[in-house]
């Protein structure tokens, strides 16, 4: 970056989006893209879903330990994984961005660039249709989400059926197990997040700075006939209680299904794998596998015994 | 709210959000509203346009000088602005707020009560159909709106054509009047903004912090035929430039159409008026007036003679 240092206050707004436009990954879905007071995209069936989530530097990341393809990245499949959630295919996202003056425009590109690679990787059909930049003292990311149900019914939470398997796809308690690597590891002598530390513990942090959450599996969840299907941002224990809360069922988890660790499983935050529910008898689809049955009640159950339902909150919890 | 002090960290987002959501104007084109991982709205034509703008605290507002329904009120109008530009009807607002976990939870019932007397006001039919909630060091709300072309074209910046009429609907410069009220006259001794001076002040600078957009006059714009149009942000002589730049034209205004001081017209910012271009001889619709006319030529010009096009930018002028 060395040749490159230019910073948002230098340069001005026109001048950066200039220099992020081209990285940004296109969407098929796109009838009007960036540029006009508002993009203009294409629906299959009269339908779209949307979701939100903000990334806060703080509560959300550290600059010290993401890099700025990390934090594009993981913007991205956070909300890709809120669509994929609701048996849709993601269409288009768009990307707000706040960050102080003298943030340099490289680590913008490095964003734009995180934003392109997990479109590609996971949803390549999808792209970023349109954004806005903004000063701020707190480097923030806000992305809306789009998806196409393409005819299909939209996997709610409420549908969850005593008799049900309950399955998830996607890696439970990883990225937990790597933000507790990062706070045991990755600080300086001053108790301050450290970049070499984390540059050096790489290899075990990627699952907390750059998921990879099974997007596609939301579609064959809904193809295969998903009764429930949320995706796991505050703990399997929390989110799967909105499972139950919504169907009015209990989640009933088996121990020996959630690997090597259950109580990180249950607890661990931010793994955006997801969780749903199908008819018994079902052949899971991608890479679902059985951890639990739904069953008579309320709440959640760890074999058979009720189970706190407690994960993360972002006011309760303040930091990450 | 004396009787009513308690804190987002001590409530915690579950209580947080109960409190909000039976505040939010709800939406006509919702099928799954708020509480799932996304929303799911109808489109009437197949199409939905889509828009997002950030507003944060410090550049775009003063804790001091709005109130929180101020604050709902013109995160919610402006993104309505950016909608009614496109020519197409607000169907729905998703809302990501982050704020410190020490701010009251009554503030964030004001800025819902903002959303919905600014939805019920300019747009009966949209409501906040999903958000999130963070925490943040830098109180920031970011706002994605949509809109339904109802079968119509979008109405974009390239469809100037010489010889049309320029016309805008709404006010110029009254929004920057007001800003310049609130610098000169409600600051403390000690130069920060001073909430009390700025109550004292409320008649003077309600079009800087509760705007008033021709919501309506969008659609009544595509309807008429507008062939280019967008909302005012950053100031009449920039965004003019603009579709200037994307029709390849002279946008050309005549000084005596701009109001007693022209060149605050131009140059003040945040009015979120509608400009827009109409065939010679069309009746304008609404509330619109004839400011000038589109010329050969590029840039824009006042009486025929070139003028700046400098506006805002949220880089290069850092601070509101």
């Amino acid at each position: 970056m060395a040749d490159n240092f230019e910073t948002l206050g230098e340069l001005g707004e026109s001048a950066v989006l200039a220099r992020i436009f081209p990285r940004l990954p296109s969407a098929s879905a796109t009838i009007i893209g960036p540029g006009d007071d508002a993009a203009v995209l294409k629906t299959s069936d009269g339908r779209f879903v949307v979701t939100t989530d903000l990334m806060v530097c703080g509560p959300d990341f550290r600059l010290e330990w993401s890099t700025p393809h990390d934090l594009g990245w993981k913007a991205a499949v956070t909300n890709l994984a809120d669509v994929a959630a609701m048996g849709a295919v993601p269409t288009g996202l768009v990307v707000a961005l706040a960050a102080p003056a003298s943030t340099n425009v490289a680590e913008l590109e490095g964003i734009a660039d995180g934003f392109r690679d997990a479109c590609l990787e996971f949803s390549p059909d999808c792209g970023v249709v349109g954004g806005d930049l903004s000063v701020s003292d707190t480097f923030t990311i806000a992305v809306t989400a789009f998806g196409d149900l393409q005819g299909r019914k939209p996997v709610l939470r409420s549908g969850a059926v005593p008799g049900q398997i309950v399955a998830v796809s996607g890696v439970l308690g990883e990225a937990a197990k790597a933000l507790r690597v990062l706070f045991a590891q990755a600080m300086d002598a001053d108790g301050n997040p450290s970049h070499e530390k984390a540059v050096a513990l790489r290899k075990l942090t990627g699952a907390q700075l750059a998921p990879r959450p099974p997007i596609r599996d939301g579609v064959l969840a809904a193809k295969a006939g998903a009764t429930s299907m949320l995706d796991l941002s505050d703990g399997l224990a929390k989110d799967a209680n909105r499972i139950a809360d919504a169907s009015g069922v209990c989640i009933d988890f088996e121990s020996s299904l959630l690997g090597e660790d259950p109580e990180l499983a249950l607890v661990g935050a931010e793994d955006h794998s997801l969780l749903a529910t199908f008819e018994a008898g079902t052949e899971l689809p991608g890479a679902f596998r059985k951890v639990g049955v739904v069953r008579e009640g309320r709440g959640i159950s760890l074999d058979g015994k009720p189970h706190s339902t407690q994960g993360w909150d972002p006011y309760l919890n303040g930091s990450v």
